[in-house]
């Protein structure tokens, strides 16, 4: 039998074995169900931790799932069962911030917003700003490649990412990418971490770009829509349109009535559907009379400017709102942009089609939409069929030449539909990346790739 | 002894064997120098010629070098003696172009300028724009991960690919990315083919990002400096302000002097650097405005507007110019964009020191330098010390926390100095990724990484 005895030589005080720590460490915010305790959680508080950790579990052949903040929708971080968790949420040092390069380096357990307000003393701020950016980790969001509501203007993780320190399976430190601007030497190793959900190596550390904060007032419109379709036909012209939004989020009636449910707001949920566009610049309002002028065109009922915070916070809040009301069966597809309105045309179909409401709030101005359907009960014939619902919703998705997902991951709940969107050569060629990186298949497999 | 007669079954008319095409398709434009004649050249039109050529190769255990315009600096496409040259530049098509989702659909070959040419009917560019880009094959630039003068404000040639199409050494043919503007299933395997320099597989096609031209007219100035120190610190304060370029290109007096009497444009050789900024924008007027006030306090003797295309022409013809007057040792260092005034010091300082002229000119604004050393005649002598001049400049790049390459890549040319920059871990983990999708060591071995 393996114990932990041996891991814990070294580790004194980091390593957690009691039954409520291994439970607390054992899900992430997604419907994924662990499917058994682990044998140990490492809270790491230095990269060598982390090494050793990988190293114990490599020598014992045991799996092990990474863990930033749990705020993960696809369970990438959920336990496998006697497997260990490798927690990086204690190494959460910002060891510099460089406003003459615009970089920051920190260690991967530092939570998103916060690298983002130590930015701000400098003028700076750190762009990619998930909905869960109070929660979650730098780490967590390179291992997804998280986007956000200002990534319509900025880019994703991947964009605001220039170097990172990875432990790999075989407990070896590497360090990947570059200060400079432009750098090519060598393999980019940089994008190939980021987005992979903790199947090649476990990220320790970052060096992330910093833009400058936008100077000039923000300037947020509402503009309410008769059919989701007449938002998403507002939503390709906007961005196929000169101005460049700093914010364009999308909420249905449904998904507004329950976050006013939750987080009142006085939105009003007349309409079909809402889009909130925010402009921050010299010229934000001219840039948000052309993009109101756009939605007016596509068919709004009505334009007006609004109190951007609370607009903002109300798409914030859309997650746990839903969440709350037992929607935790969510979706992730991006389309390209100029068929949103397609998009949500299928998904009014397939909601008439299986008389189910499909609530949806989507990164609009990337063609990120979030759909969500209420699983009934914790039986499994209510999760077979919310997972039916999301299955047709994907297959239209792709079928518009789009993806399952935009910016989640893949974890363990899309890991069965990956053939649906890569071919067997490319599937092939990413499995020969994880077998080069993890031959032994101890770092999450069965999910991601 | 292996013949091309099983090659050209299949392929007739798209083989090459021909002593005099045998040599054309040898070189590159850099100095490396190929060590004797391939077997035969694959001038490939579709992507099952590239895969049948590859299969053979394999088969045969045959050397496979690939190549575009050959205008690559790295010596990447050289040819390997009896090896196999695949040439994609007759696969040359624009296959679509979509405007409603700013793509376009590009066979390998194609030259960069006609993709920028055919975006341009629909009012769009494709960003990257190396100064060789009237010859230079978007594969090519795929390959390096090509910079360019208006790669300062669209970012490098990664920044605008959203996926690939790409022949393995295994001859399978694989589709990475998407259509998307975000997309995280599976690893990001666009971005770990661009700038693999024909190590990894054959880009035969690409879906490229198309931005929309830039509205307002164009400003450009010239600013003139005492040193080139004095002008670097300008580009450090100008990207670290509001305001941002489309061009920020710099020359040294030396530079400067060549180009004129291999173009002469009334370029004055006043100064020790001037630096050339564009800016095209609806406040194009107020922004170079501001970049001059900080050419102005950094310490320029003079600065004024000027005609762009005279001055983005000169900086273009600059390699060719360096070419001509037997500059054939360039090196293509990058260092943080702070840091740039004390690689200028680093240069001025290693000429002095080694009585050796180095004319640089720069892609200042991404803090990639191009220094140049005159190679005295063809002899292995004066080879060597045109190497150590470089290696010295490389050395200082380095300590200044920069990198070898910037946008050239390390083909054969840097390959030896690839440990300088990668720690052996590091560097292993490339080998481990070349040796997944290489095996058998054909594709372009002993380059790159
Ligand atoms: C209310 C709410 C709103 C959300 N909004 C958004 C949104 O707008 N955009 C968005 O993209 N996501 C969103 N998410 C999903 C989630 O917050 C992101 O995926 C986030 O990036 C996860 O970060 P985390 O630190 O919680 O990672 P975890 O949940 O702990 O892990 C996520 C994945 O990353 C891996 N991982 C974590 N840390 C590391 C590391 N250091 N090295 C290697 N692998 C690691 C895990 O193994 C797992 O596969 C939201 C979630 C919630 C609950
Ligand atoms: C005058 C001049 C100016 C230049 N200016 C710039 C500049 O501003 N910025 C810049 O980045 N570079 C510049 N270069 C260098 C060169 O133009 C670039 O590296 C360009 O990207 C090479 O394109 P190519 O089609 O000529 O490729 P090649 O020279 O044929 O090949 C370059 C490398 O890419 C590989 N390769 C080519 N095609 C493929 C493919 N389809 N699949 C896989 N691998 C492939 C080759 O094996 C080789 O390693 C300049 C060169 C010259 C001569």
């Amino acid at each position: 039998m393996i114990t932990t005895l041996e891991l814990t030589e070294g580790l004194e005080g980091r390593i957690l074995t009691d039954s409520a720590d291994l439970v607390r460490y054992s899900s992430d915010a997604s419907r994924a169900i662990p499917e058994g305790l682990p044998l140990a959680v490492l809270t790491a508080r230095t990269t060598q931790d982390v090494a050793a950790g990988v190293r114990w579990a490599a020598r014992n052949n045991i799996r092990v799932s990474v863990r930033g903040a749990g705020t993960g929708l696809a369970g990438g971080a959920v336990a496998y069962p006697q497997g260990l968790v490798i927690s990086l949420a204690e190494m959460d040092t910002i060891l510099s911030i460089d406003p003459g390069n615009r970089l920051a380096e920190v260690q991967a357990g530092v939570i998103t917003a916060d690298v983002d307000a130590a930015a701000a003393e400098y003028g700076l701020m750190y762009a990619p700003d998930p909905a869960s950016y109070r929660q979650s980790t730098i780490g967590g969001n390179i291992a997804t490649n998280a986007g956000g509501l200002r990534c319509v203007k900025y880019g994703v993780t991947t964009d605001s990412v220039a170097g990172l320190e990875v432990v790999l399976a075989t407990g070896e430190i590497i360090r990947t990418g570059s200060k400079t601007r432009k750098n090519v030497v060598g393999y980019d190793l940089t994008s190939l971490f980021v987005g992979s959900e903790g199947t090649l190596g476990i990220v320790t550390g970052a060096t992330v770009r910093l833009k400058p904060r936008p100077a000039g007032t923000a300037v947020t419109f509402r503009a309410t829509f008769p059919s989701a379709a007449a938002a998403g036909r507002a939503v390709t012209a906007i961005i196929n349109s000169p101005v460049v939004p700093d914010v364009l989020e999308l909420m249905d009636r449904a998904s507004v009535e329950i976050v006013e449910r939750f987080h009142p707001t006085g939105l009003s949920t007349a309409g079909a559907a809402i889009l909130v566009g925010q402009f921050i610049s010299l010229s934000s309002e001219e840039d948000a009379a052309v993009a109101s002028r756009i939605c007016q065109e596509a068919g709004a009922s009505s334009v007006e400017q609004a109190e951007g915070d609370v607009l903002l916070e109300a798409r914030r809040v859309s997650g746990k709102a839903l969440d709350a009301r037992g929607l935790r069966a969510s979706c992730d597809v991006a389309v390209p942009i100029a068929r949103l309105a397609e998009m949500f045309e299928a998904l009014e179909e397939i909601s008439a089609d299986e008389n189910v409401a499909i609530p949806t709030f989507a990164h609009a101005g990337d063609g990120n939409l979030h759909p969500s359907v209420v699983i009934a009960d914790e039986s499994a014939e209510a999760y077979t069929a919310a997972e039916r619902i999301l299955d047709l919703i994907t297959d239209r998705a792709l079928s518009l030449g789009g993806t399952i997902s935009g910016e989640h991951g893949v974890g363990s709940l899309k890991f069965g539909s990956l053939a649906k969107q890569l071919d067997p050569a490319t599937r092939a060629a990413h499995l020969r990346i994880k077998h080069a990186f993890d031959p032994q298949g101890i770092l999450t497999p069965g999910r991601g790739v």
